[in-house]
């Protein structure tokens, strides 16, 4: 049987996974599918999954293909600059790759800004002009929309973890100094509360952490009070620039969002111009499938540098 | 005899001066005129000197007003949110009031947004879509054009210089604290030089500090390379935000380019994801007049969000 329905498929890269789903034009997932495998890092690997995951799908009328990506891409070509932490990718044309192998269209970009138009079209942000999207974990993931689209760029840019915010700071993964990431990521909560401990104490996750500071416990307070000076400081800046309507924040440190918002909310107004800051909302993220969602979106909506970019050349 | 040709008439308004100017569509000043007073810090003296401003134009044929204003604007609405350097002006509907006492179409922006605009349309970052503009002087003004046109906003926005870039910097005239501007703008060169030489020199302005640095001594040297590396970083992490083609210094502290663009561009390159540097220029404003010819594209072009703004409502 064939589904007549139009759909888009919608892939989540993490490197050794891929949450690969069918997404009608409604935002909804029609057809879930994730797969792991190491082969997931390697090129040959990934196409050949991608057409087992074609495959597995070919009773479904798909129309193109859109594809998040955990690295800075050049969205108007299509081609990967780099992806921090998977080696051997560099400068790679993946989007052409693609499309001669799949037969079909393919879009990508930066995997921050799938989930910022996934949420921007159906999920916390919806029906703003102006968000800043926020992925909390190990890095600090970032995306914008303004005019109610990606920020426009060659590159898939919108990289606000890496917007230093200490002038001496500590080297970041990125080979810059002071960025913002290295002051929120989930690494540097985790090892700030232990140097705090003295090293006396375990703590599995930021989860943990979360609890923790739930209970009062003096230590794990003092990690998500700098947390929240650092990032409502950084924050502060944004708004400044871009005056957004709202702030989503995903990613697993997003947990605590409950314990930080407040005072998130408390360093930004001491911190930001007043007139940037009116009607400003902090808000969580909403949807479960951001990252399917909003790569599918990048296949419904093509690339976003139209007037130089694919859907010119063809 | 009256003028036949169609012009705009673009006011930069810098408090106690107003330089005018009726520009027509291809960006020339068709004249010009330079209004000083502290009458123009008040309303009803700036709404005068405007009315007397408009009787000496009387014989052109002007379409329309646009004004680049000191300060955060509402650009939806057309009020002064309030001027940082000019009190009293809170809160007040600086468009409607215009338009009624004057009789002609106003707009009203940041008159670092007019700047950009000027030399995005017939400057230095001609034919650019993304650009970053930086007004070097007293404080720290910038703009950004992303997509050929100023960032969205309902302020003005765009308020570069209070993106802080010190967790526990100094305070800024904000409000705020570690402010970019707090580092690069002219007091702070002049008052650090001095506190370099230990009070024991006298230095009159930038420029003189300029020429101190142009003949290699020791500590103006040192203000330079310190002014480079804060101007550096903080746009590292703009550039890895943006992703511009171009970034544009104006502003009279901008006379010292030539000393500090090797500086700056080192700055960057030791801070920035590199996929975001390829092909970027460092560049100095062109335009003799922007804040006039900006002015002028504000009303040429009307309000920015047309969508929500006046060009809907009527």
């Amino acid at each position: 049987m064939t589904h007549k329905i139009k759909v888009f498929l919608g892939i989540d890269w993490g490197g050794t996974y891929i949450k690969a789903g069918l997404v009608d034009s409604q935002g909804k997932i029609v057809k879930k599918k994730v797969y792991c495998s190491s082969q997931l890092r390697e090129k040959q690997g990934f196409i050949n999954n991608l057409k087992l995951l074609l495959n597995d799908f070919s009773s479904f009328n798909i129309k193109s293909i859109g594809i998040g990506v955990p690295g800075i891409v050049d969205v108007e070509k299509g081609f990967i600059y780099y992806l921090p932490n998977i080696p051997g990718w560099e400068k790679y044309p993946l989007q052409s790759v693609l499309e001669k192998n799949l037969g079909l269209p393919v879009s990508i970009d930066n995997d921050a800004n799938a989930f910022a138009l996934a949420e921007s079209r159906f999920g916390a942000a919806k029906g703003k002009k102006r968000a800043i999207f926020l992925t909390l974990g190990t890095g600090l993931g970032g995306a914008i929309i303004s005019g109610g689209k990606l920020l426009e760029g060659k590159t898939s840019a919108n990289e606000l973890g890496h917007v230093p915010i200490n002038l001496a700071g500590r080297l970041c993964g990125c080979g810059g100094r002071g960025c913002i990431e290295t002051y929120v990521g989930n690494r540097y909560l985790l090892s700030h509360y232990k140097r705090l401990k003295k090293n006396k104490t375990k703590v599995k996750d930021v989860k943990e952490l979360f609890q923790r500071g739930l209970d009062g416990e003096g230590e794990a307070l003092v990690v998500w009070k700098e947390f929240s000076h650092n990032l409502g400081k950084f924050l502060a800046g944004m708004i400044n620039v871009f005056n957004p309507q709202v702030i989503i924040f995903g990613g697993g440190v997003s947990g605590a969002f409950k314990l930080f918002k407040p005072l998130v909310a408390e360093e930004i107004k001491k911190q930001v111009m007043w007139p940037q800051n009116l009607g400003l909302k902090l808000v969580r993220a909403k949807l479960k499938n951001a990252g399917i969602i909003g790569a599918a979106l990048l296949a419904s909506e093509g690339i976003r540098n139209k007037d130089k970019g694919r859907s010119e050349k063809k």
